[in-house]
């Protein structure tokens, strides 16, 4: 297993897992870890991770079931690092498929899967967009190739009856996601918002959706503080990255 | 001012509001004292508050204006309340509508208010509710005689353009919630969570929105937690109360 060049080797101690990451290129994020973690993968589940990036939410979550993990990324650059990443995991129930997510489809049964994860682009592509120069960075963070009702379509195709759909967004977009994920029959039911201080307004939503779920069940779970006033991690995210 | 049989004075320290209250027919809970925080009424803000039960939101409100606060409410008996509670606070600028808030627009001019508030009946009707035998309270908690999407479109109504609308109701209805403000043309803009310990899912949610505002802009403000661990008022709500 060789690193390109740029690339370096993190651990995320929490789960004993490596991961190849490059600055210049991708690396995954906090939001990744609590996506992850609120993800409620059980032993059995078949998991579907969209918009996979260098793999962080689907090499964090293998570990938990002893079914596929299917990870779908466009950009081949990327599918890459994710691929020499589950090989230096040595896991066997990983696939990486590289491709759009809008054809995921023809890649994964519909109707046969448990979890689908995704940690999409956040932010929506207008005039006024600041695009990142640098094109993988601009495709993980804007809508350029693919948005959130893609996403939530393409999730509702995969999931069985009642499989569930776990994301992380932006919650400014709270009320459209809701909005896309009921239209293609996805009913939100947890929603957990992530603040960076206990004063601050929150700046990530996790949210869970169940496919044929009952409407109006949407529980609000104890809010996820990231940092203590002193600016260090909370005990919370402490046990998320390095599981103490 | 008399007290009819039942009847009590019950004091908003923080507000120095008296308020007549009736365990037997209605009595305010901390859900109109985080609502009129919440709002933010400014000195020359035009008041309308909906549903209004014996009157807590808008005498909490009261003294924030100097322009007109009315209330509307359908109960005769609870406007009864909330019209003495008025004298008895010596309050010049609010008055006391009885009638249904479908019908508010005869009661004050369509596009002329700043500030609408409702603390509305949080529970659908379906064969399985359990109404309370008590009528007064029944009318109050479940949506007998009125329902969200006609508050909605009766603040919109009301509201001057960007007026803004500030409601407070439970947290497992907000995918309906934004979808209904949304389509009535208020754009919800902040939401604030309750929970009733840091740990515990929340059990409401304030929500603001603006006439005509834009969509994709909410904020999720920081939780305001009830209680302590030890199941004393937290800082915030003791402040909220007592003023201290």
């Amino acid at each position: 297993m060789s690193l390109l060049p740029g690339e370096r080797v993190d651990v995320l101690a929490s789960r004993n897992i490596k991961i190849i990451q490059s600055s210049a290129v991708f690396s995954f994020s906090l939001d990744a870890v609590l996506l992850a973690n609120f993800a409620q993968v059980k032993r059995h589940s078949r998991v579907v991770d969209l918009a996979a990036g260098n793999g962080a939410v689907g090499l964090f979550l293998a570990r938990d079931t002893d079914q596929q993990v299917t990870m779908v990324e466009l950009q081949p650059r990327l599918a890459d690092m994710a691929k020499r990443s589950v090989a230096l995991n040595q896991l066997q129930n990983v696939t990486v498929q590289v491709g759009d997510l809008a054809d995921a489809t023809q890649m994964v049964a519909k109707d046969s899967v448990d979890i689908v994860t995704c940690n999409p682009p956040y932010f929506k592509v207008s005039s006024q967009s600041i695009t990142n120069p640098n094109d993988h960075l601009a495709l993980a963070r804007h809508e350029l190739t693919t948005d959130f009702a893609t996403v939530a379509r393409v999730s509702a195709d995969l999931l069985k009856y009642q499989g569930k759909a776990f994301y992380v967004h932006r919650p400014e977009r709270l009320a459209e996601l809701l909005t896309t994920l009921t239209v293609v029959g996805l009913a939100p039911k947890r929603l957990q918002f992530i603040h960076p201080r206990e004063d601050r307004e929150a700046n990530m939503v996790l949210i869970e959706a169940i496919k044929a779920g009952r409407p109006n069940g949407i529980r609000i779970m104890p809010p996820l503080i990231v940092h203590e006033a002193d600016g260090t991690y909370s005990s919370s995210v402490r046990r998320l990255l390095n599981g103490d």
